[in-house]
């Protein structure tokens, strides 16, 4: 693949921090909101910490162990269709080779025009799997042991992010004040992760800070308004 | 693209599939660990239901909203890169045609080999952007108004997949006895869901339900014992 700058700038935002990413998100924004949502109901520091360290165990186990599954089906997934086409090569190379034209003809070349990158590809076998599973099934191949680097980096950034908006219920007894410290804390949080997190997925700094600190708002406030509702 | 059977098996899994899968994954595990965590600590089923309401209605808006912006970030990503490869074919054709030259080297084509192709694509401008948004960006073309439902889909899912572990909390006062009721009733809620969930996505029904009964007993054990433990 040619490393032109415009790829090049959109790939900064690598797996890792995609998972970084999945992981700060949810960290930042459940647990703030669920603190603030009880601090609307429950009026000590202490039950909404056990409440908040509850959450933030269980969403941080959840969300890892969901980014372990997605990544072993992904891989699993990638496998089984491999060997697919690794044997429909060898057993049915007219229909694969159908199916190369076919992927042209959707562009608007004929059989014609491709008949020499068809042809070309049905000298090299294993590039030819490669091919398939890129442009017919649009499937990358996976990176060994992504799975659990990918689930303990989700549930680390979980439970940095959601310590955040609980550290303020730590050192202050009466969960009120302690609400306004976390909802100061956490907003600058969120908008700092929000910038940092545009400036990697090439969105604007200012843009990104501003919708993330909006999310978490928005989400605190809803938990706000029904705890005090069915209290 | 050809119709083929075995792609057709795992394009099953369309998108709102997926955003009910992403949904319900966390609706039906964070709750439930969090109610069963708070047991651990505190013996009004009153308590456990504002916390579990509060939780709920932050989780189902920090996902519906980030699944809002993850599928608004991908089409204005789309729509700009679009927009990047329309100028390039026109301002320096060779580059490009130079780009479409080095995908087909990546699976051992000449440059003889996909002469043909290369310019019969430089024949049809619109083709080719469609080629390069494919073949050399991996970019799929965004589904208009793709952006609310998946919010919103993401969003329901969570809060109907959190309503099953706390619906014991409602009908019982001891929250010790709806513990247990709500472990049983969930667990067997994972099992079908994941059931379900691997019937879409082409995974062994019996194997998918199995993991994702205790995903949601793993996440519930630890939100237990850490509420405990702080407690």
């Amino acid at each position: 693949m040619p490393q032109t700058p415009h790829i090049e700038k959109h790939f900064t935002a690598g797996e890792a921090v995609r998972d970084v990413v999945i992981g700060m998100s949810d960290g930042l924004t459940v647990p703030f909101a669920l603190a603030a949502g009880l601090t609307g109901a429950i009026s000590s520091s202490h039950l909404i910490l056990t409440a908040g360290f509850a959450e933030i165990a269980a969403g941080s186990i959840a969300m890892g162990l969901g980014g372990y599954l997605a990544a072993r089906s992904d891989a699993e997934h990638y496998a089984s269709e491999r060997q697919r086409e690794e044997e429909e090569i060898v057993t049915v190379p007219e229909v694969e080779a159908c199916e190369v034209r076919d992927i042209f003809k959707t562009y608007g070349l004929t059989d014609e025009e491709s008949a020499t990158v068809v042809e070309a590809l049905r000298k090299r076998p294993q590039d030819w799997v490669d091919f398939m599973m890129r442009f017919e099934l649009g499937l990358e191949k996976p990176v060994p042991g992504r799975a659990w680097k990918s689930a303990l980096t989700i549930a680390l950034a979980y439970v940095v992010g959601g310590l955040i908006p609980l550290s303020s219920y730590i050192f202050l007894a009466d969960a009120h004040r302690a609400l306004w410290v976390s909802i100061g804390v956490t907003l600058v949080a969120l908008a700092a992760f929000g910038a940092i997190k545009g400036r990697f997925t090439g969105a604007s700094m200012i843009r990104s800070g501003l919708q993330t600190m909006v999310i978490g708002g928005l989400a605190a406030a809803a938990a706000f308004g029904i705890a005090r509702m069915i209290s």
